[in-house]
């Protein structure tokens, strides 16, 4: 970078809007929960596979429908037209097409993309966010991939200390088909009605009945057939329940959904993710798209609507696309009227979601198809209802900007040189073990500013040096914060060739203890807290 | 994302052009490369940022010179004019400009930057590449936070498994003034002077001096008495002769620099780094930008002109900007005719490279001045001589593309059900435990199949389930690719109820074997043999 005297810039110093620096504690959260998700992705085998953060346009554009207005393009610089990614399916699904020689694969990717939306940056919705995808691609025997990647969301939940706090809800697109068919819905209306459907979760049957009816021009009879079915939510006896009902299992589709599910549920008990499960008949994501089952999961109540959830409604609707469009219908744009409402119960507790889509890859190869199944995490909201949760119990304080271990200092009285090449001396030993360390980059400091650059980095263990100890081969390790009484309250004196030894020890017992610096320790305690 | 049905695109399936998706091993050899550097940064107590990928145009504008050209223009849909950064230094002096609450901080940010240039793929010179900085701010008594930059550095190269591989070549932009001053450069040639100084790394002094005498018409006499200075290269002593130099010791400058110098190299000598430093008389990196010490990490011979390191000559240069504008007065452009050139030999070895800059956050902040030093590492150019080495030897094939630990697979003879349920619940058990855990996702899989897909993965054991064993409550561990007569070839049947422990325990004595999967292994390997 160049430095162009003289000319005094006078630009506002901002970043673009609805964009944000990500620093500090939010920094540290947040990596905790990338790195959280990522190693529950790995025990599963999966891949990473990184993709540009721009694609050729063309391999955007007829992807997104109406929201292919907010795709951000790069300017025409001459060469080729590009444009940022919108999401991470279709940069993968891209890649599958040009990768022919992979006929499976299970990778994840967690990164950013671009919606030029209006942005409500208290609500989470931003303009670049983050989105966490994980995906199977390849033939296998039904169900297998779909039952793994549940039990994966469950263990990621559990990873994260949401126990007990989590729902995974549960459908399947050939049951709603078979349900629309057999109630009698006239093929141009089954995309607006499963659109409707979709919005039981937030609103009463009346209303939706009151849409699909006045709004939509549905039979009322037909409607009334729908609700019956749509209404339901269960496990295991809602299962049995519709695989006894003869009018549906007369249905090819809804038969073949019904033994789908029947063969997922099995395995979701193996896995001990059925517990879990609410199997919600109102639950359509979408008539495009996906093509078996689908998912979302939602944490009900674990936010409150003026806070966590209003700060986090942006995410999960956004992520794994279907559906979106269709809810949109009319309304989408970048005007901000469209279904990431500014109302904050909108979508309340979706952290996550995703489904069966066979047919996607074809789109892009021309000939071959690659079965897939996926989900995405909505991070920025998971971040959002964590941190939430956090300050609401006052346990955002303990986390820590960095995780230094021990903060080595000098004192002593009058002619005091600073002990800067001990301490350096001490600092270099520590680093060689591995052991996160700091000291004072002053030549004299005082002790009272060393302690509180300790302090202020929440740095658990002192190292202190004394001529006279020195002299003796000893330093002094205190461990900060200690109450009145603790033996070592006031610092121990160690051999100076042991201190690594010393100092190790105490810190495994530190962090035994869990002194309330692990932010998964604290989600943890929020989480049961707050139950 | 919609379905579009009936549109049958014919787009090209590509990356726009100087972009690539990485994938596969590439991805894992890179992912330990960012995780090796990130864990020694954090070991010095430093935080991340995460600043938008796009700036708002204006705050790039007039910080690149004639390399502007190369900026990526988001295109004008209405709102603000934003660029794609274009390095990661510009958006960290616009955030420290925008936080004058920071007053000091250690900040590191791995994150891709963008610059249409001309790309030349084979040499790793794209559009669409990482950087990876490591910036202190503040101020802080002299050189501390310098020399602490480059225990880092150290550190890092340390940990890549470079050791006795690389040297730090150090200089001093005040000591390179002085010699300027004292030898009678006119001040209207300092900065081509210096621009040709700095290509003593690769062209012969005869050559140098021939640049400055007849294409930038300095005095000969002049060239002479510059070029007794810059060929020197040493330690302390080298040092210790310039301090004695009285003509340069009568220099402001120089003299400054040379105490600064003395400071350093007591300072690293306790840290330990001082054998990896070449005080190099010729580094000039530069006119504009950098105030202080300035460095560059090479690493001679080590990387073959034909493969590693011609893929990997782009990275350094392009980091830390400083110098690059200088040096290709005239020249520069998108039309690759610059010093990122298509010479595999033009700055070979360049690994890392920074220096201290003053002056820069003023230059946005308008008033207050924030001092700093930092560095930026090549990461690309060391993933591609990492990977050209670990193929050179062989040892590219031993990189797995996840590490999964255990398969659990069954066997059976005629009716063979697939043992599904059991090997599901098998799995389970295991990532209970949080052992990376795969099974075939077939019902009824043939055994040879399951051994074959453990043997792709590299998975190291396998759980083989039979009917009859597991009747006994008993499964069988077998390693893979164990040689005859080892006792366990075979497998050895363990108790059901104890398979996590047994399996623990296998895997703790695998990995202390440590037979070669580990990337930072194998580095450490092909480092020393071929030393």
């Amino acid at each position: 970078m160049a430095k162009d005297k003289g000319e005094k810039t006078s630009f506002q110093l901002k970043v673009p809007k609805g964009t944000k620096d990500w620093e500090g504690k939010d920094m540290v959260i947040r990596d905790k929960i990338f790195s959280t998700i990522t190693e529950v992705f790995k025990r599963h085998g999966a891949v990473t596979i990184d993709t540009p953060v721009f694609e050729l346009k063309e391999i955007l554009s007829g992807k997104y429908g109406e929201d292919s207005k907010l795709i951000y393009d790069l300017a025409d610089q001459g060469g080729e037209l590009c444009s940022l990614r919108y999401d991470l399916t279709v940069p993968f699904a891209r890649w599958l097409a040009m990768n022919q020689s992979v006929q499976s694969i299970k990778r994840y990717h967690i990164a950013k993309v671009y919606r030029r939306d209006q942005p409500a940056m208290t609500k989470g919705r931003m303009r670049e966010f983050y989105q966490c995808d994980f995906d199977i691609a390849g033939t296998y025997d039904p169900m297998l991939p779909d039952a793994e990647i549940l039990r994966i969301t469950s263990e990621i939940f559990e990873a994260l200390g949401w126990k007990g706090r989590y729902t995974i809800k549960l459908n399947h697109r050939k049951i709603l088909d078979g349900i629309f068919e057999v109630c009698g819905v006239p093929q141009d209306k089954l995309r607006t009605i499963s659109s409707a459907v979709d919005k039981l979760d937030k609103s009463p049957w009346e209303e939706v009945r009151r849409e699909m009816t006045e709004e939509k021009g549905l039979d009322g009879a037909i409607a009334d057939k729908i609700g019956e079915y749509v209404r339901l939510k269960g496990s295991t006896e809602l299962l049995e329940k519709l695989q006894t009902d003869e009018t549906l299992s007369a249905n090819a589709s809804a038969k073949k959904g019904l033994e789908d599910m029947a063969t997922l549920f099995s395995y979701l008990s193996i896995f001990e993710v059925l517990p879990k499960i609410s199997f919600d008949m109102s639950l359509a994501r979408g008539l495009d798209y996906y093509t078996g089952v689908i998912y979302e999961v939602v944490t009900e109540g674990s936010a409150p609507a003026s806070s966590a959830t209003g700060a986090a409604t942006s995410e999960a609707q956004n992520t794994q696309q279907a559906g979106k469009k269709d809810k949109k219908k009319g309304k989408a744009g970048a005007d901000g009227d469209d279904d990431r409402s500014n109302d904050p119960s909108v979508g309340v507790g979706s952290v996550a979601a995703g489904g069966r889509y066979d047919e996607l890859v074809g789109m892009f190869s021309g000939k071959t198809q690659i079965p897939c199944v996926g989900i995405s995490f909505g991070v920025e909201r998971i971040f959002s209802i964590t941190k939430a949760r956090m300050e609401a119990e006052k346990t955002a304080e303990a986390v820590r900007a960095t995780d230094v271990d021990v903060f080595v200092m000098a004192f002593g009285g009058k002619g005091f040189t600073g002990l800067l090449p001990e301490r350096m001396q001490i600092a270099k030993t520590l680093w060689d073990a591995g052991i996160k360390t700091e000291f004072s980059w002053k030549v004299k400091p005082k002790l009272p500013q060393q302690f509180k650059q300790a302090e202020n980095g929440g740095i658990p263990f002192c190292v202190i040096l004394g001529e006279e100890e020195l002299n003796d081969g000893k330093v002094k390790i205190k461990e900060m914060g200690l109450k009145e009484g603790h033996p070592e309250k006031d610092g121990v004196l160690v051999e100076k060739v042991n201190l690594v030894n010393e100092v190790r020890r105490r810190l495994e017992d530190f962090n035994r203890r869990a002194s309330g610096v692990d932010v998964e320790e604290i989600t943890e305690k929020v989480a049961e807290a707050s139950v």
